[in-house]
């Protein structure tokens, strides 16, 4: 199984070169990506805003939401990219067509993934630790679960500050380590807090931390902080 | 009808004092407010914290967890309080102790409704306009419609910003206007996005704004800016 997750905020040319560098790697000499924009209500701007983001990576995005039978797409593409938005509306969505299984599928017979955010939260059991809006409610907060761990995209440390006026004050809701414990009052799945532009690249039994730290929080135990870099095949072998 | 809805961040003493003036004005000369806790995992620890931090402006709290039928502590109830923590965790708990019609009838008699944060959530026709973590999945998103239009507690303007190392740098996840954006993509329902602090009190027809101001999302239209202050009156006649 080879599936390449990334937090998102790719929104600087450093992060945007990494990422796009690290897809030529994984992706290596196809031409076309089959993309799913369902995570965003414009499909086709998704795919044009990408195109002039470069975050395409040279390869050409073939947007699902043109094919008459998005499950035979899924069927016969040589390599799936799931791009971010609303969690909630993307999984949503495969629910109401039907991807799941064939999706599953493809992936497991080695068919090459890649998830930015909300596209990452759906490769974990469920989207239970993304950070969106419940805009529409799916059939089930079950997902693809590709990995047997959680992610918690754009993951940040501590409490959050926002613009009052000209300054920036503290903000009092829930921080995110506060949120992944009252995940964890409620399930025993491990969840991988991942920095912004952080991408887990696994191939097989190996897991890559690249681009960014992440922190790794289970169920009764402190945090663990993990470097870019860092091997973290022990993942896989998560309940 | 009488509905008293925080934002939450209740966290200065100003905040407090505000909260608790506003308290005592609404419930009158009652001594018990029924708490339910079912937001947060330790209910009794709850109720404590509150006591320490002078949230329950010297009424005494009831918690409902105590008693052994939570449907006749409802029915029996002189005043209701709702406290915040995971939006979809009260949710899920009102529906498996099948509380919201005896709340909805109670409160349409005329019991009087607190609800701070996720206690507001659950007072809008949906949770859809939560910030929350979706950390277990509720029967349904369809919460106790207490008032027509949506909340969004704890708003804030333009983009967060997080730490990193000493310093405090933006980060690239969804702004709240992005999110409720997203929501009347899917969503007709207006929402108030209200800032930490605020308060909406909903009597009878008439509907006022306190302690901070608000911003008035309706679909295809321009955001309203609400002052403290203002009567609302207008929002229940929203679709």
């Amino acid at each position: 199984m080879r599936v390449l997750l990334g937090s998102g905020g790719f929104r600087t040319p450093e992060r945007v070169a990494l990422l796009c560098t690290t897809m030529r790697s994984f992706f290596g000499a196809m031409d076309r990506l089959l993309f799913l924009p369902y995570a965003l209500h414009d499909h086709d701007g998704y795919v044009q805003a990408l195109l002039e983001r470069g975050l395409n990576a040279g390869y050409t995005l073939e947007g699902i939401h043109r094919f008459p039978n998005p499950q035979r797409a899924i069927a016969q593409a040589s390599a799936i990219y799931v791009g971010g938005g609303n969690t909630f509306r993307l999984l949503d969505t495969l629910y109401r067509l039907d991807l799941l299984d064939a999706i599953r599928d493809r992936v497991q017979q080695g068919t090459p993934y890649l998830g930015i955010s909300a596209g990452s939260n759906v490769a974990c059991p469920t989207i239970k630790t993304t950070n969106d809006m419940p805009i529409v409610q799916p059939a089930s907060f079950n997902a693809l679960g590709l990995v047997p761990f959680q992610i918690n995209p754009h993951y940040f440390d501590g409490q959050i500050h926002v613009r009052a006026g000209e300054e920036l004050v503290p903000h009092f809701g829930e921080t995110r380590e506060e949120r992944i414990r009252e995940f964890h009052e409620m399930n025993p799945t491990p969840v991988v807090g991942l920095w912004e532009a952080g991408l887990l690249r696994i191939e097989g039994a190996e897991v890559h931390l690249l681009g960014a730290a992440a922190r790794l929080f289970r169920r009764g135990e402190a945090p663990q902080e993990l470097s870019p870099g860092s091997r973290l095949d022990f993942l896989l072998q998560a309940r």
